[in-house]
């Protein structure tokens, strides 16, 4: 049998993405041969996305009814039951994606198994959430119906954005921490965004743990629990990483750098880094090998 | 030396992506410490790509001067010597990825590999491609500063958009083709074109022949010449790709695929795709495993 040749010419190698990529359409385009009722099925090795802009109905998962409403997504995975009864006219988008595709997606992420291999229902109260979503799936019908040059490749990166999406949407849990409760947990997290927000300041340990209403020594308990590093390291990792970010990208000097991480002098912070890293800021940039 | 905390903790491997995934900052940011003059320089293994958005001025590249406007996308491979002059307040964006991360995105795509390789610089003057752009970089830029999870893995996401706009923009010419003459190409994507508008009404080869112009001999040795088969074949390709399509994704009947495909019955259309599969089109449904 000949190749599809449309695929041949857009240089994409077809042969691992047979019968394609993806499958996406509106939810109108299938119910309405099905007077918007499908019963109860499964997939088994199929995982579908659902997005409903506009309409609703009900949801049966796993012999539980759930009600749909505008801007519900839906993450289906596959072997779940699941039927539905759409109201009349409801609008959005069915996404169906082998099971093979995803785990190319997911890989080794961590971050990303736990909330792939569970069904999710989520009302997307956020404005600008709920249009990112409508971006996603028209685009990915765009794409899909176009048979463009890049086809693929660009059902694979949309494809790729949309669960980058719905991973958010997940409380954050890692799996190393699992057996810290979650409230400290929270808390380093918020640690960390206020450096991220104050790095550039070099606050001291005192001044973060008072911003966060709570004494040093407790700060300090509660981060070496969960990171297992002290809070004063913690900040300097942050430095360190900016530090290492602006050598290797950029062409300031190393006292423009010293000045925008907050040192006083570019001597202070060579000391700094030296320390930190056991290389002199300017060995470091070499050794990225970067001559800008 | 401790690793990164945040992103430990966010349970991306930031051993690979160190000392970042990429850079991006405003044009603005660092063109004020000079004066928006940068002499000529090179960078031996980052890539750039800028986007302005708003100003201009001029770049120079391997001792050639190019004017700079509005809406103006630019990729500069590593090793090639550029400089600008800015006009003050010129807005948009400086995007640095180091080439490793270029060539995982890019692989063994041919259809990349050419226009990624090359000095580009675009005026564009489609508003839609415009604004996907902006949204592109903009996104890039939220993602690099926020420190949130997902960071990493939605910053290769942006990045592997950006890369597929970028390769849009370039003629298409496949390296299998090279030999045969463009405007034989062009003929035949505009044959494949049509056939991707029309095939589900089943035309002949002498009605596409003649919605194009030419006569079904000429037609057929064109579509010979530059794809090695026959117009009636890619024809049939084509209802076979989408006929698929629709028995591994949908749970449409043997009949109503028929019917969708522009066959007069389903004992017609099961012929057919047997003939050209080798296996009824149930057995075919069968063995991609699928239970709908």
């Amino acid at each position: 049998m000949n190749k599809i040749p449309n695929y041949i010419l857009y240089g994409e190698n077809e042969d691992e993405i047979f019968p394609d990529y993806l499958h996406i359409e509106s939810i109108r385009a299938r119910s309405i041969h099905h007077a918007w009722n499908f019963k109860p099925h499964q997939h088994h090795n199929l995982h579908q996305f659902f997005y409903i802009s506009n309409g609703g109905g009900t949801v049966l998962i796993d012999k539980i009814n759930y009600e749909l409403n505008d801007n519900q997504i839906m993450s289906i995975p596959p072997l779940t039951v699941h039927g539905f009864q759409f109201s009349p006219n409801t609008e959005g988008w069915v996404l169906t994606l082998p099971q093979q595709f995803l785990q190319d997606i997911i890989g080794e992420i961590a971050f990303l198994i736990k909330p792939i291999s569970q069904t999710l229902i989520h009302n997307c109260t956020n404005e600008r959430m709920q249009n990112e979503f409508i971006y996603i799936f028209k685009s990915i019908s765009e794409i899909h119906s176009a048979n463009q040059p890049m086809r693929n490749f660009n059902l694979r990166c949309y494809t790729n954005l949309l669960i980058g999406k719905l991973a958010e949407m997940f409380p954050f849990a890692p799996e190393l921490n699992q057996n810290i409760p979650q409230q400290k947990q929270n808390f380093v997290q918020e640690f960390q965004n206020k450096i991220n927000e104050n790095y550039k300041q070099r606050l001291s340990v005192a001044q973060y743990a008072k911003s966060l209403n709570i004494t040093p020594t407790h700060l300090n308990r509660v981060c070496k629990s969960v990171l297992n590093i002290s809070p004063s390291n913690l900040i300097d990792e942050r430095s360190i990483l900016e530090a290492k970010r602006l050598l290797s990208y950029t062409a300031l000097s190393i006292a423009e750098i010293s000045y925008e991480l907050g040192f006083c002098d570019a001597a202070h912070f060579s000391k700094f880094f030296l320390n930190k890293t056991q290389q002199k800021p300017s060995a470091f940039r070499e050794n990225t090998l970067i001559n800008v």
